[in-house]
């Protein structure tokens, strides 16, 4: 043990860590990244080390945000710093690591010491990549399921919940917000929590924010879907299966998925909004995250006897993913076409889609009889039933409900891709579709992306426009348009895409 | 692009690293861990991101030691900023992760990249844990080798060079300390490059800094090898490998080793300094980085076939390390034990093994026939002439040659572990030894340690000492024998250790 000075450093780090200088460190053979036991009057708490030989002085210890706020330590005090042990989900995590499955009380040790930040980024990083590698059990899927659901709060509806998600990897799928409200037209309680895009151009909660507010807590989620039975907001302030949010910190930078984890974090944010019905829709094609349909079916079935061992009956529905969902892509273009859509005016693969998944969740539900479903929706969404649920959805989060889709603001700068020849429309590439957007500024503006005229089999003529792009910033729109010419966002009869004039 | 204006935050942290608002993060697409490229005047570099929305106003970014020390950046000044693309090496570290083998100019990159700080831990963490999960080819350790010795100083003493590794695990290990100057005293250059102790209580050149200086730069080196024809430095200050340094931060605290990986360090370090035969001691029983004797001669044979392909001879000793070798542990202990043995006085498990491994290096080098290298060893020890030779090497790096067993300082609290029956001791465990010497503070105090009065196979009498603890702080004495009454680091007749007076 050794009594060190507190020299405060304000800046956040995201974990419990101070610095050390070298000499003290090595005096209590204390290395890099290890942990050290830090008390602070009564306080008693784990924090990692940093080592540093110049910015301390020997006999200081640098106090960082996090651990600042949480012990209430002042410039100058006295902290006592001993080694720690690691915790015993470092001995799991490599028990993992050597190939070994984990037992029930191992995952709820890991998992718990994410969600209280007992364990570094490496660790976790470590405990993903022996997911991936060795697969995860049936048993271990549900036991991280269930872990993940305890970590974090969750929300009792009080009634029967249905919901739905998508697997993502398809730009422009906007579904959720025709069958959100088809389904609460149906007087089904359907309290839609999604997720803001991560390297997608618009998430669920990304497109609906065009239309009304999507940051709710808990509470205020029950109070909206129960009062007009449906609601689309993002699940990042409800506190929800937080563990998922720590791991995809270490996933994005790794381009790490591992199978296992991905349908327990899917479950496990259903689970904790009390879902009793859910449908899973596994889109299908290049570019999407499941490239083959024996790969679906595998998925779907995983996610079937998941649902049967934690007492959810899921349905999975895979879908056609080989191109962009509907002609739009990016939040503002997507909310417009979905208002569209749900005034009938939409395009025939969103209504398609969108109409097919919600009739699931529709038998399901004993309101539409067995095969009809996909009927029963589209008489809701024809009907106008649908639109009207909406604007009460839009209204109850803060909206305009009554909104026209023309009204929604879109990039003012735009530009326009056609097409260098004759021909029929042989591909529209996922991949370069959702780079362009982003580059455009999707998400984060919402007024950029791109919105397609043409897809797969159409036939075009020479100077035909093929696709626009949108950004409210001119640089962004050039930057954009550079992407555009590099990939191969649209192939004619398998010719390169040029642009109009040529460069 | 933006322009942000400098806010220096004199902290190292280990990397070139920004701190960005959140705001001016979101509005670029840049996310936690992404990359930057940073333009300062005329320089560009990249650095990596962290994000925070209290420390910073938006419109600021906060410059961290390193990247302020390489771009010369002061307070205020305009930096530019643009979203960097991932190096080309990420793409070959997920290549490995999904299992497909890499290529040379991949590995290449990779390692290039490690040195040059371009990768993050994360993305290094990931590479080892998919070393470690696949395995390498045989050609890909090759590229690994040598890819690690390009990227790094080399030293070329132009003529024969001789060396000897110690895979590790064994604590008392201090057999360099005799091969040195026995292979010396025949007349081959053996410049012994070492490393200080990470997980264990002393690393070779933890012991030899007992007796002399560690720290030299290349040309020291090569100076005074060339001079008295051996020497024992530490290899951390010749720059050579430095891959392996960087690579060692991130496997220390998952406690991760792989196998190609290890092979690869190793003979890079060797390569680097020009060895063209070298012997490798492969300890092996409980506790010892190997276990088995097959998984042994799996490895032997990895190490001599690598050699074949890098044009070194390597012969592999694979010897028994089923407790420590000698009779003691820690810096200032070891460094006794080991000049009493080339006064020839030390124990016989100490100079068995010392002059086995002397003897293999002594026959590829000419100098003894076949299967007389040992006795010729032997004949170098007890004659003498490998004392002079060390205290030669001594002078040369600046310790007192004539320092005598008895005059090197030990911890001067210590206290003795007894039998608690008559009986046969029947084990000593490494791990314990070792968390028992690192507990009373070796490698960093040089007098702490543990010293054994009997090994496997000795008849004990109840009430004999056993074993001593030596600290210089009466508190972490305390803390050791605490440890060792916890474990058992002496198994009599299968019995638990006690001590006496019993507690």
């Amino acid at each position: 043990m050794i009594e060190l000075k507190a020299k405060l450093i304000n800046i956040p780090v995201g974990k419990r860590l101070v610095l050390l200088h070298k000499e003290d460190a090595k005096k209590n053979g204390v290395l890099l990244h290890d942990r050290v036991k830090i008390s602070y009057k009564k306080d008693i708490t784990t924090a990692f080390v940093d080592i540093t030989d110049t910015f301390l002085q020997p006999g200081e210890i640098g106090i960082f945000k996090e651990l600042r706020e949480e012990l209430g330590i002042k410039e100058g005090n006295l902290i006592s710093v001993t080694p720690a042990k690691i915790p015993e989900s470092v001995n799991f995590i490599r028990k993992k690591m050597k190939g070994k499955p984990l037992m029930k009380n191992e995952i709820y040790d890991i998992i718990c010491d994410i969600v209280e930040h007992n364990l570094s980024e490496l660790e976790i990083a470590a405990f993903l990549m022996a997911e991936d590698f060795y697969g995860m059990s049936i048993d271990e899927v549900e036991y991280l399921t269930q872990a993940m659901v305890a970590a974090g709060t969750t929300i009792d509806f009080e009634c029967r919940c249905y919901d739905k998600h998508s697997i993502g990897g398809i730009p422009g799928n906007k579904v959720s917000l025709l069958i959100v409200p088809i389904i609460a037209a149906a007087g089904l309680l359907i309290p839609k929590v999604s997720s803001r895009a991560i390297t997608s151009p618009s998430g669920t909660a990304d497109t609906m924010e065009v239309l009304a507010g999507v940051e709710f807590t808990a509470s205020e989620l029950k109070e909206m879907a129960l009062k007009v039975g449906g609601a689309i907001v993002w699940g990042g302030k409800l506190g929800i299966a937080p563990a998922d949010d720590l791991m995809i910190h270490v996933e994005y930078p790794l381009s790490l998925d591992p199978l296992g984890q991905m349908i327990a974090s899917i479950m496990a944010k259903k689970l904790a909004v009390g879902a009793d019905c859910i449908v899973i829709d596994i889109p299908v094609g290049a570019g999407a995250k499941v490239e083959t349909e024996e790969d679906a079916r595998k998925l779907a079935q995983n996610f079937v006897d998941l649902g049967d061992r934690v007492n959810v009956q899921v349905q999975c529905g895979i879908t056609y993913g080989g191109q962009p969902v509907g002609h739009t892509v990016g939040p503002a273009l997507e909310a417009r076409e979905a208002l569209l859509a749900l005034n009938g005016k939409g395009p025939a693969s969103l209504i398609e889609k969108s109409t097919a998944l919600a009739g699931m969740l529709l038998e399901m539900g004993g309101v539409a009889p067995r095969d009809q479903g996909k009927e029963a929706a589209k008489e809701l969404l024809f009907s106008g039933k649908a639109l009207k649920k909406m604007r009460e959805i839009i209204e109850a989060q803060g909206g305009n409900p009554n909104i026209k889709p023309e009204e929604i603001p879109i990039g003012q700068h735009h530009m326009e891709i056609r097409a260098p020849c004759d021909g029929f429309v042989t591909n529209v590439d996922n991949t370069a579709i959702t780079a362009i957007a982003r580059t455009a500024g999707a998400p984060i503006e919402k007024g950029a992306g791109v919105a397609l005229r043409w897809k797969s089999g159409y036939k075009v003529k020479k100077n035909d426009v093929l696709l626009e792009i949108y950004a409210e910033r001119e640089s962004k729109l050039t930057e954009a348009y550079d992407v555009a010419l590099k990939t191969r966002p649209v192939t004619i009869e398998g010719m390169l895409l040029y642009t109009v004039p040529k460069y």
